[in-house]
């Protein structure tokens, strides 16, 4: 009970915080309040929508439960009104998304081996929870996916996928080594983004 | 029986509307005839996809019932010869797309509804139903989707999403009320056209 | 037995071949490799994840089958170290492009038929089998999709999707009908590339 309400509470921090990126992308393109909400809602829902299309549980988390729509939204709005203080908060936007990226490839994973998806799939199906809204932001607003480009975030993504999947099929997938696997993730993140790591760029 | 007569005769008449708007955009970006046919099969069938998608409704109408597809090929296909003239019919296909508006947000809306979506999610679904053709379209063009930009159009389908699942609430969505429901967002997006309404954008 | 066999590795030869077209596009985008591989994934996979949502067939064939992954990765990883001498295979390439063209539109119109979809539907579900990974690799890296601006691609793949209803509905679908679709379909691919066709465009 008390789990999964902090699993609830967690899963909204992460919702609040991609849709703020999302949000955050559109106000940058000047998109109007619409567009901003509505950038916000796909970049913190996307991946999740996409992740329930193809685990066949519809409607997806996003239509079936209220508080994900709106938190998406209120987030958004926010980021819309407020967004000239947002640079002072970059820091702090930063290392939010970087515990949504450990906590949305968690629960994505576990969701996918529930639903029976086998291993290999459940790892990419993991990996697109965590990645997907962040595709449909970029694609949304006109940008090729900063997730394909250069950052080490992906793969961050496909590591924990794979760590996840492990834990499980060693039957030692309980709250405490799930919120190891999250909290290493994050922690690879920052790390990369504190020493600018980068994926290798085919020689020309 | 003639009531679901007419109900399909006129998301026909919208199914050609959307395609037809699809197909000038297309053809705007030289794209080639089977790209002018696709564009427009998107832009009118897209949202519909999407809601049946998420809704568990498989396979989606428009792959399940050909007059909607042989529909909005056939429009795309006459702007592809026709688009010339075109241009002299541009209010009458503002007009008949601010009608599209209406009655795919409430056949949208209705269709979420009686799959079980709840209220919040059945609004977006609604919502999405219309404007997820146009977004389509746009992402097929190369261009950041214009309903995210400046037009008063995404919400007019979600005020009208709202008023459908309340009408359904209060169980009072009947023909008369529905049909005033779509009259009323078409009535409200004319206005907004024709006074040059658009949403607030971030200050700098 | 080994019909099956022989189609499974024909299916796996088309999403090699159709991974390496996606990362070779990646690769000129100056992508990372993981983006690299990503487009790899999703040109080779995306039509069928869309088919397999659309006749909803969950998880789709390429979450639940692990040997379809790992193949579009490899073939993507592989084109990322090699791709200085794939110009030479430019040939090969064009080749079993239109080998996998052929394939993926025979499988797909059969899933979908298989699945009960209406033959109108049929049809567009084996196109969009075979084009909608083209479509997704050229979305993703920034790029109005090939398909719908000059090539004779998809309306191939259209008329195979026909022809192989019509086998299906006069009870003549076996081995080799179906392998005379694909390398009809394949053969005229290769001649329109031969003879430059293109489709028409609209007179401005």
């Amino acid at each position: 009970m008390t789990g999964s309400y902090s699993l609830l509470v967690a899963d909204l921090i992460g919702v609040a915080v991609f849709a703020a990126s999302g949000a955050s992308a559109a106000v940058a393109k000047r998109l109007d309040l619409f567009g901003v909400a509505f950038v916000g809602f796909v970049a913190a829902l996307g991946g999740g929508i996409l992740r329930d299309l193809v685990i066949g549980a519809v409607p997806p988390l996003a239509f079936a439960d209220w508080r994900y729509a709106i938190t998406a939204v209120l987030a958004s709005v926010a980021v819309f009104w407020l967004h000239p203080q947002l640079n002072r908060l970059r820091r702090t936007v930063l290392l939010l998304d970087a515990a949504g990226l450990g906590l949305f490839t968690v629960t994505g994973t576990l969701k996918a081996i529930a639903a029976g998806v086998p291993p290999v799939g459940a790892c990419l199906v993991g990996m697109l929870t965590a990645i997907g809204g962040g595709l449909a932001r970029d694609l949304l607003t006109g940008e090729i996916p900063a997730v394909l480009q250069r950052d080490i975030y992906a793969i961050v993504a496909l590591g924990g996928a794979i760590a996840v999947t492990v834990l499980s099929w060693l039957n030692v997938a309980d709250m405490v080594t799930l919120a190891a696997a999250a909290a290493g993730m994050t922690s690879v993140r920052l790390i990369a983004l504190y020493r600018r790591w980068s994926a290798p760029v085919a020689v020309p």
